[in-house]
């Protein structure tokens, strides 16, 4: 069991803080905007003598706004195939569990989110990796690739779209080699899409559902965290057309009894503004991402590609090692007594050596936190014994 | 992985209630007995404009109150060896994840909670279990047997006490067997004790940690469920005072990111009025006891044992299959338009052919629907099909 990229490093940060630092926290996808006022309300209303068990595949009334809510990304699913889950994590790992035996493999692209690497182990199962490229903006690698990876263990490519922690966008060309392979192959396609409300380009999102020919081999995996700034009341959704699959996640929802009673509710409320809530919330990512990523790039030897969609970006340091960096700023580094956390990318690939140079930044603080963060890692690449700035800087001056 | 028994029927349940049946939920611990005041008031006086993540072992505050409430009972534990987890049920199954490797096997005397045997295949280790009797009160069987299923793959012991769903409450000499036993064999002792408030016959509650010298081996499972009422908000703890077992269990944390924010703080106010609450409760469940136990063992074929503890108690029935009778309880049977859906206790053993004329039956319902329950069961073992009361009553006239 590997530690979280994202996590490791918090009791450095704990202790920077009790030091009386002031750490941004670009590590982690926790917006600093505000959760919809309706789910707010909802929990501050709720009218119940007993906090009783739900379902075990979520409230009915929930998974009927869930659908609906589908049907307005042409996504065709009705209540009956939404299973409510503790937060997309669990999604990830019931979906897992249920469709792979002990030594199974599945393919993922990355640099890809840490977890799922934590969740295939808990199913026993294998994760063969294709890297994705900083320098090809972290396209789809070729379906080649792919090819070569599928063993009679295969069972499954996973994805997420768009991309944590790239910001990538499939398009329609990459989409429809997926759908191939996983039509030749007969194999489940994972599709993490938690983000589909962030696409900044006017590129169209693609979802797995829209795919035709391959229903059955779907396997949504959605949350509320992130677009509704709901990250601590762990409500995500698995969503599934496969009744035979259906009812083996089925098993492990009743082992587990329920998902959050008061996390439901508020969610449910969440979808009664969606549309009214997440065009505010869009304006402002837009932004965030336009400022954070041209800050990077201003940056004496940092680059980042422009992210399609969610609110990470991937960018390249120059650095010698982002583990090391990445702990450095919280344990030694300083600037007017405030430091940066980010994650070291090296927790998002499985191919050794892949992501030393490299951290994700989540743009989830306002504009003006990430100016000062910008300050600070510009101040910091200037003194980290490891950084290589003093190179680039002695290299253009020959 | 195996259907559970608690939950497997209620499709049937809901097809019942579609009909217009009115059907008394013996089947599940959700207690029909208000949550505290103070979780509501909690929840309706919250006062925050992000429901963002909290930390991955819980929030703070809350995790130093619970080991204020441990003290109570004389389990020395501090905020430190507790971990907030997403229910009992994923504190049993970061247990078992964390301590368990594929093949590894623990030793649970049975009936046993089921969905221990799923959180077991869940971490791919085994379950060897020993049947306790019913005409033994359910007590802990012999120490021999256990010995004679340890093996080199051993690597644990599960208990629940006081038990679901027997209701038995160990005593001190039978502790004493099963720490000399995990001290003899160093293993671990998982001892899931979520009903502690519920001990009804003076004889002291023995927590794990109460037993001396094997502190380092005792993982503890807790839940808020049951004592409060709280099922539906998903908090649990898993408590250990070892520091490299606590490490490990902290990546499957990190993994699953956080418990339930809103959950934490209902949880967190209950344990503000923990004694008065409870008081009330607990007058409240001795009610129930009698009056259910005495009501079985009227009926014509039924016995049921005094349970010491917890709600449940498993009774004898004169059926011929225990899932037949539940199910056809739920699909063919009613009176004055009205059922019960109990849980059949084949669920709760691995032993073959046990449990067959057993059920679970919870008294989490008031009195006077535990009367017309008893009512409906002794209607129901009158024209069931596989019942034996007609042979009982037969047997009794000649």
């Amino acid at each position: 069991m590997p530690d979280s990229p994202i996590r490791k490093l918090v009791p450095l940060a704990d202790k920077a803080k009790e030091k009386g630092k002031k750490v941004f926290h670009l590590n982690i996808g926790q917006p600093d905007l505000p959760t919809p006022q309706n789910a707010i309300d909802a929990i501050r209303n709720i009218d119940r003598k007993i906090l009783e068990y739900s379902p075990s595949e979520g409230i009915k009334s929930f998974r009927e706004k869930l659908a609906a809510y589908y049907h307005t990304f042409n996504i065709d699913v009705t209540a009956d195939d939404i299973i409510i889950t503790t937060g997309g994590s669990e999604a990830v790992t019931f979906a897992f569990l249920a469709c792979l035996d002990p030594g199974d493999e599945i393919i993922v692209p990355e640099p890809a989110y840490a977890n799922y690497t934590a969740f295939a182990i808990l199913a026993g199962a294998v994760i063969k990796s294709i890297p994705s490229k900083i320098d090809e903006g972290f396209a789809l690698p070729p379906v080649a690739e792919f090819e070569k990876l599928i063993s009679p263990r295969t069972k499954g490519i996973m994805i997420c779209n768009p991309n944590n922690p790239t910001g990538y966008l499939y398009n329609r060309s990459e989409m429809n080699q997926i759908r191939d392979l996983i039509k030749k192959y007969d194999l489940y396609l994972f599709s993490d899409e938690v983000y589909r409300e962030f696409c900044y380009t006017g590129a169209p999102y693609i979802s797995a559902f829209h795919l035709k020919g391959i229903e059955q081999n779907v396997v949504l995996i959605d949350s509320v965290s992130k677009r509704y700034s709901e990250c601590g009341i762990r409500i995500g959704a698995l969503i599934t057309k496969n009744k035979a699959l259906k009812k083996n996640v089925m098993k492990f929802c009743q082992a587990r009894l329920s998902p959050p009673l008061i996390g439901q509710i508020a969610a449910e409320a969440s979808l009664d503004n969606n549309k009214e809530y997440m065009h505010d919330i869009y304006d402002e990512y837009v932004e965030r991402r336009k400022f954070l990523v041209d800050g990077l790039n201003r940056i004496n030897g940092v680059y980042s590609p422009i992210p399609m969609g969610a609110f990470y970006t991937v960018a390249r340091l120059p650095i010698d090692d982002s583990d090391k960096f990445c702990a450095w700023l919280l344990s030694d580094f300083e600037y007017e007594n405030q430091t940066i956390f980010m994650a070291p990318a090296t927790g998002f690939y499985t191919t050794p050596g892949y992501g030393k140079d490299e951290v994700r930044i989540a743009y989830v603080l306002k504009k003006e936190d990430l100016a000062t963060s910008l300050k600070i890692l510009e101040e910091a690449l200037k003194v980290y014994p490891g950084s290589k700035v003093r190179q680039i800087a002695a290299a253009t001056q020959e």
